[in-house]
């Protein structure tokens, strides 16, 4: 009686832990009050509704299997409800009863319902132990559906609803009295739980900062904590916070409790630059924060799942914890639940970049129960999409659609270039996902509609006399922005002649408004070194990343502009410190040093085969790490030339010029 | 500050009581046991899971109201959520904060989440105090609807999670030795909560039973209740039960409360007849048991919301409580939730009359408020017919469709022609929905489908050799049921020859199998009511009803067979005991004699205009009263005449061959 896993109905688990984790938000700003019974700040604290729709679980459940057994096993059925049950060949039991199973063919079936949450089911037993191979039995299209699972729920002791998060210490770094009050330092960035004991107060206000200014500035941080002592005692909800300032002079015992999952930092990266070092180290502690029920934009402010910063995140990913669970939980949390009135988070290319990361999943992991288990869910986008396209498949805005993109100004008369190479590259996704599942039907209807869309978008946004692909084909105006011209490059959808004359008309085109949101810098760099362009990168390392951890910083911010001065650097959307300091956009550095630096790639699923092309940069000599799904890949670049272990088949070493096939568990050095 | 309502995101209050009353039903039959470690009886009392999706309600909901006020107003939010925001003009406070509102212009908006339910509000004010005038601010089809809300709930003090039921105790009325055991006999069917007091016993069994036989017959009874002591105390959940059986002859302090809500029976009837009194009343206590959350279609075993039931008790009610209140419930309840997939309760026709019932309930109450707040939730049931009728809009079975219709052995190669004539109905109702609502573009298209349908069942399935509707216009068989032929003369949906030749080849034809459930003998005697032949119905009244009287039935059956002996009345289903003897589609004789004796019925919606049409039946003088929205309508037929005193304008009485018209409060008698 073992193995066994929690069960539930198929995104359940994950729509009701996002469904907690969107309704968490609070209010930000101090609004100026107008009558006299409402105390100043307390509006900071008050609730934030989330801004698109947010799903709760199914409060019903119904899995169920067969199988064979050869021998007898005994089950017994663990459930997060009173009201749930166990049948064994249709006759039913009661939870806690153990049931002995003959040798021979058994269905095993479980039915459950919770109104509070989502009812979850725990078979003790061999065969029959509780994992994806019970299937859904509903009304639904889930019906057959695999039932969904955890990786981190496999105790019969497990509590569902509680999200497994680790907590550690987090030492106070430095206590100062000013301004009347107390400041306590943490040393850095954190996200957890604070304590704070003291026999004598029953009431203080705790006044937290990412930025010791913030924290300082009472009337303006963001992050307020009305903290009641019960008992000389109170513990805090989970907050973002380096700085706890206190209006008292009085000792106050406080202390923290860092909130997060223990994910190993399987990638690694070090050269002779330390600013780079450094950076990483930023970087994997910015994502370590970020890292919880799903990818979260930042631990501020938001705290919640939007699916283009997550689709970041996951990239990150792949070169620094590999972890599967939190990549496949964020997607269906960001999936949501029928029916799909609206694009993800309300925003078209949002959509589209969910259906991508679902294939891009699977070409790091090579985990194709995954695609399995969420092909309804892509075919039930897939419906939403044709609703909300243009006649003949081309993207168009329709009422409320968000169309983001980037923080830009777009020629947005008529649907933007850069939507459109997006979502033909969703629809590539899909067609290989289809290809994948042997769903040739499919596989072939959406190649080629993404095949229609790229010649479209060559036929349409191509401007001869601009060189470039423009944002809009009706109005006329031949505006260019770096934004469609970088994901055509990217996403190979141009032709090599086209992508010569972009290279030259946009990418080092100074006239053309250059990137300045994090957010999109992803993509350029991504961009700029898939054509060889390392140098590029580095040098934003240095200016942009650099630039933020020479002003101190301890996690990588939203957004930064060299040019602005002290507290300035705090400021967005209108609010003094709006701006989120951890914010895991920013992490991409780890993924574009793996991928480009150490040049690691899988080229076919799951690493079955990969390849190395490292590419010498302007910091000297370097070694790293990258994460595969059976084991890691270590790269060093020296003077004198290549190294390579890998603990696994399948690569191919590209180095001085030749092809070298990578031998599994053994150091490979190619000289130059 | 005062008049408020609780409010919430549209159906969530019924949706919530719905998922838990459809998660209440328990299995009634023990199962043969395959390992020792389970003891007989307990499969009786497992879970039971819903036979269709069961719809959980949001967890969060924003709602809105824009008013003009000329003199201050204080307003103030409670919520059953601390997760809740108020908002005057978009600037925030919490919940009990007293808000002072200036004269003038201004936006109140509520935002709140609860996980564990759904969130409620209740805005105390007077302009702005919470009720349907507040709107839906929401991303989905319900934006810009009202926010839903209950006249049961409009005190600040009320707890919208909890049903609010009335409690009464139910007295024992003989106690007897037995079998080694004690019986209790509450003297007639009743549904609460039964409560035990003992110092000694722990754990004991009570074998329920709605007869005396089944309670005795303890490996058999339905419903078993393992009551635990605590404290030398038990209550039970509410259940069904005449009699209490438990197997000790020690003294045992048993009582009972009736679980029920107290709607008053404004609809009367006494004639000299003491058997049709009494069934009157027994209907009446039937109809008491069932109305709860909705109309229940009977408190013993299923305890669910049938479409097809709720229909029937939705005419009994306009009849006997007229509670708009559990008819408006009822009907959100059955809608469920989006995205429709299946029909309601997963059967074609209860769809249909889920449509129709909505147009009854404004023709009877006048309500045209809910016609407003559903019309999206109609929409949304006509897109999900469209993608499952015929290409010409006629009905066709679909996969997982469950064609009903009634009990009965129908032709069904190809659709059921009574299937069409339902759908025709609901189209029709639809039609004049729409019309009411000034939306005029579906109203005509409405009409145009119905009357398609009617004329294609006119033209497809009318067999001129039988003179009548066959069951199958496919198989060639001519197969007729009684069915379709009812429905067609009830709604007048063929020509008066075609009623002729009906009435003549069917209705008269004993050849024709009879009806023979009780539900479809509402229709048959509505029907045959209809046509003027009264005496078919009180002949049923006496056989049929007054069958089950004279066995001392004290609630209506689910069935009844005038040839079955003793226990043999109480099987069903191949189960010994599985008929409910209290079902709420036994209680039609309210509808009958309201409508045919007595003879009120509307002629325009809320009783705006009506007719009196009095049938002198085969039970010498009788009177009674009619409930309308707003007042009564008293009927007394005597030897001499007819009495009419009405509490409202726009009556004609039809009597002795003549129209009179009714004056309002001043009693009119005409001879004959």
């Amino acid at each position: 009686m073992s193995n066994g896993k929690w069960i539930w109905h198929p995104g359940s688990f994950e729509l009701y832990h996002s469904m907690l984790l969107h309704n968490r938000r609070t209010r930000t700003r101090t609004y100026k009050e107008n009558t006299p019974s409402n105390r100043a700040g307390q509006t900071r604290s008050l609730f934030y509704h989330p801004m698109w729709r947010v799903d709760g679980p199914c409060h019903n459940a119904r899995l169920e299997k067969v199988a064979t057994i050869s021998k007898e096993e005994t089950i017994e059925l663990v459930s997060n409800t009173e009201i749930a049950t166990i049948f064994v060949d249709d006759m039913p039991y009661n939870v806690g009863t153990k049931i002995k199973l003959t040798p021979g063919t058994h269905k095993v079936s479980v039915e459950g319902f919770k109104a509070e949450s989502f009812p979850a089911f725990y078979i003790k037993g061999d065969t029959f132990a509780s994992d994806r191979t019970y299937k859904v039995v509903s009304h639904t299209e889930y019906n057959g559906v695999s039932a969904g699972y955890s990786e981190l729920y496999t105790s019969p002791n497990d509590n569902v609803e509680k999200f497994k998060f680790s907590y550690k210490n987090v030492p106070i770094k430095n206590v100062e009295k000013i301004n009347g009050g107390t400041l306590f330092d943490f040393g850095r960035e954190t996200f957890g739980k604070i304590t704070i004991k003291n026999d004598k107060i029953k009431e203080i206000t705790l006044f937290l900062g990412e930025s010791k200014e913030e924290a300082l500035d009472t009337e303006y941080s963001q992050i307020v904590v009305n903290a009641s002592l019960k008992n000389g005692r109170y513990v805090s909800s989970p907050v973002a916070f380096r700085y706890v300032f206190v209006k008292t002079e009085e000792p106050l015992d406080i202390s923290a409790k860092l909130e997060y999952l223990p994910i190993k930092n399987r990638g690694a990266f070090k050269c002779e630059n330390q600013l780079i070092n450094t950076l990483w180290d930023v970087c994997a502690y910015t994502m370590l924060l970020n890292s919880r029920e799903g990818f979260f934009d930042g631990i501020k402010r938001d705290r919640w799942i939007w699916s283009g910063d997550a689709y970041q995140s996951y990239f990150v990913n792949y070169y620094l914890g590999f972890d599967k669970e939190i990549v496949k939980r964020t997607i269906r949390a960001l999936r949501g639940a029928d029916p799909i009135k609206k694009h993800i988070n309300t925003i078209t290319d949002y959509t589209f970049f969910w259906l991508i990361s679902i294939w891009e999943y699977y070409f790091y992991t090579g985990d194709k129960e995954f695609l399995e288990d969420v092909y309804v869910d892509i075919k039930a986008f897939l419906s939403f999409l044709k609703s909300r396209l243009a006649a003949d498949g081309m993207f168009e805005r329709k009422p409320d659609d968000w169309v983001f993109m980037d923080w830009s100004t777009f020629d947005s008369d008529g649907p933007i270039c850069a939507e459109q190479i997006v979502l033909a590259r969703a629809y590539e996704a899909v067609g290989k996902i289809a290809e994948t599942l042997c769903d040739h039907d499919l596989a072939a209807r959406a190649k080629k509609q993404s095949e229609y869309i790229v010649k479209e978008v060559n036929n349409r946004y191509w401007s001869d006399k601009k060189g470039a692909f423009v944002d809009s084909y009706t109005s006329g105006r031949e505006n260019v922005t770096r934004h469609a011209n970088i994901l055509a490059i990217l996403f190979g959808y141009t032709t090599k002649e086209r992508e010569k004359r972009i290279i030259e008309n946009v990418i080092y085109n100074k006239e053309i408004t250059p990137i300045t949101t994090p957010y999109f810098e992803f993509f350029e760099l991504d961009s700029m070194c898939h054509i060889g362009d390392t140098r590029y990168m580095t040098d934003m390392l240095e200016s942009y990343w650099g630039g933020m951890l020479r002003l101190g910083a301890t996690t990588i911010w939203e957004e930064f502009d060299p040019n602005k001065k002290g507290i300035e650097h705090y400021e967005m959307y209108g609010g003094k410190y709006e701006k989120s300091l951890c914010h895991a956009w920013g992490a991409s550095p780890i993924y574009l040093l793996g991928k480009y630096a150490l040049g690691v790639r899988p080229t076919s699923p799951g690493y079955k085969t990969y390849e190395v092309r490292p590419n010498r940069m302007d910091f000297g000599s370097f070694e790293g790490k990258v994460p595969t799904p059976k084991g890691d890949i270590f790269v060093k670049i020296s003077d004198t030339g290549c190294t390579v272990l890998s603990k696994i088949d399948g690569g191919i070493l590209y180095f001085g010029g030749k092809a070298h096939k990578i031998p599994k568990n053994k150091r490979i050095f190619v000289k130059g």
